[in-house]
């Protein structure tokens, strides 16, 4: 790590553009946040992410030739060796150059990632992961994404595509996925998929505490998590069995990475110990006499946080 | 890599020792093998290993000081950073310092690693994976064992168990497995998660060509391809089914490691057609809209050599 410099983290969402400037101990000397309002176009976005990169430099009073670069995460697939984002579909952007673009405007070094795998990043150096050199991120949310860090840095992949561990098939002709596969990790214990079978649930009648929780609105994981809390058979096997699921797959994926941690981050993560218990316990079960039984699975630190950190953090850990 | 410089490599498995030395190209100059003999007990089968060494080096005309160092393949559970090898219950080994002994014996750098690692370092330089930097080498044996190779690099993992994709979980509550799990991939999809199913199916009188073909001794995996290259159904759907699990499992690993290239080698990669089709069919049905779905599948190359080759290349890949 450069000691001398600072980077700028960006962190390019469907909502918000949030940008913040660190020191190489990660220590965040200013940082500024707006809406992206994508329907205005790539310019006007563009626009808004370098003023965003302007106003940390100026709050921070830090001169852009005293920053080691600008690290940028952007909703993928984007190949991450040319900056360019093939396609998001959120922001409504196709072959984008965005590393290009950002090059002409600052001259510093511009480094572009997924956010799944910046948020690895993020949690590795400054978060749960600090005291480790590897270990598999997993963001439960919406979806279920990755990243892998292998000595302190991304593993990318040829195609920019590893790390897609929402995408591990961990049930044949289980239920069909956004991806168009069936029995994905994603299918099956997603916030989305939790959502889906609950939905059922309630539909066939099997949880009145559920249906009352959801009321006029839709049933999502956090209203599961209650439920099950109050002791609602339907919403405990629910969460029981995604959960085993997620387990089963982190199984797999301890054999195949031998990481020195696992950390899940995602807003389904904050079920708590109602996902960490059953993970935990099919880990134990499945590698209970491997030293892959005792890699600590954890809880992820930086919360809202961890993008625009491990964005900026791209920089540093490359310097 | 060092140009200047030999490598040997020592391959040393429960039934034999084969020992190589090669100049930086690959190019094996010098070779030899012996039976290991392990009940005679670890120093008889060290002593052994010393003499296979000592006879390249003779063969081959060329001094100890010449060469950038030996690499060992064992069997493990082992560890590569300091050479000591845990168990081997093949050999009857238990936590030998395997590097300790060939460096005090040898004074020159010594390599050890577990030995489907080193195939999928011997692919990668010397055979199917010559074009490429990373890839996911599977053997398909009477287990399945894997390597990760990235940027020309075996990824051992933080405890050395980096690569162990025969224990992906692709079927929950699955067959049991040798390692305790249930549902492996090694417990479907091996030669011998085959031949059980095989044996399984003749007692059940479901397959009397199988019956027929394996007389008084037992089915194994290459006589259930004989069986379904004659039109026998069960054999047919026993292979379609277990293969069909491998290329699930290859999906998980793509999407977790996107590699540029899946080599599979062993025993059972023999079946050619009967096992590729299959795989790549349902590769591609998962993958087909995404760049991993064009990832090469492809045969190993270096058949039993591999080991040897693999062994040699953890030298010479080093320098």
């Amino acid at each position: 790590m450069n000691t001398q410099k600072y980077g700028i983290g960006v962190d390019l969402g469907g909502t918000k553009i949030a940008t913040a400037l660190i020191d190489s101990e990660g220590r965040v000397l200013a940082r500024t946040s707006c809406l992206t309002e994508a329907q205005e176009g790539v310019e006007k976005v563009l626009e808004r992410m370098y003023k965003t990169v302007e106003d940390v430099l100026l709050e921070a009073g830090i001169e852009l030739n005293e920053i080691a670069g600008i690290g940028i995460g952007s909703p993928g697939p984007l190949d991450s060796k040319t900056g360019i984002v093939h396609s998001a579909p959120n922001l409504g952007w196709k072959n984008v150059p965005l590393g290009d673009l950002f090059r002409q405007r600052f001259q510093v070094p511009i480094y572009v990632g997924n956010d799944a795998n910046l948020a690895g990043l993020g949690e590795k150096w400054l978060g749960a992961g600090k005291n480790v050199g590897s270990l598999l991120y997993l963001t439960v949310s919406t979806g279920i994404g990755g990243g892998i860090i292998i000595d302190g840095k991304i593993h990318t992949g040829s195609h920019d595509i590893a790390g897609e561990v929402g995408h591990i098939i961990v049930k044949r002709d289980g239920p069909l996925c956004g991806c168009g596969s069936r029995g994905c990790l994603e299918a099956i214990a997603s916030g989305t998929a939790i959502a889906r079978e609950a939905k059922a649930g309630i539909a066939r009648g099997e949880s009145p505490l559920l249906a009352k929780l959801a009321g006029d609105g839709e049933p999502n994981a956090k209203l599961v998590g209650e439920a099950a809390r109050n002791g609602d058979p339907f919403s405990t096997k629910l969460l029981e069995d995604a959960f085993t699921y997620l387990g089963l797959g982190i199984v797999s994926l301890l054999n195949v990475l031998d990481p020195e941690m696992v950390v899940i981050g995602g807003g389904v993560s904050n079920l708590d110990d109602l996902l960490f218990d059953p993970v935990r316990r099919v880990v134990k079960e499945n590698l209970g006499t491997s030293p892959l039984g005792d890699v600590p699975i954890v809880k992820a630190e930086l919360g809202a946080d961890v993008g625009v950190l491990g964005a900026a953090m791209l920089v540093v850990a490359q310097n």
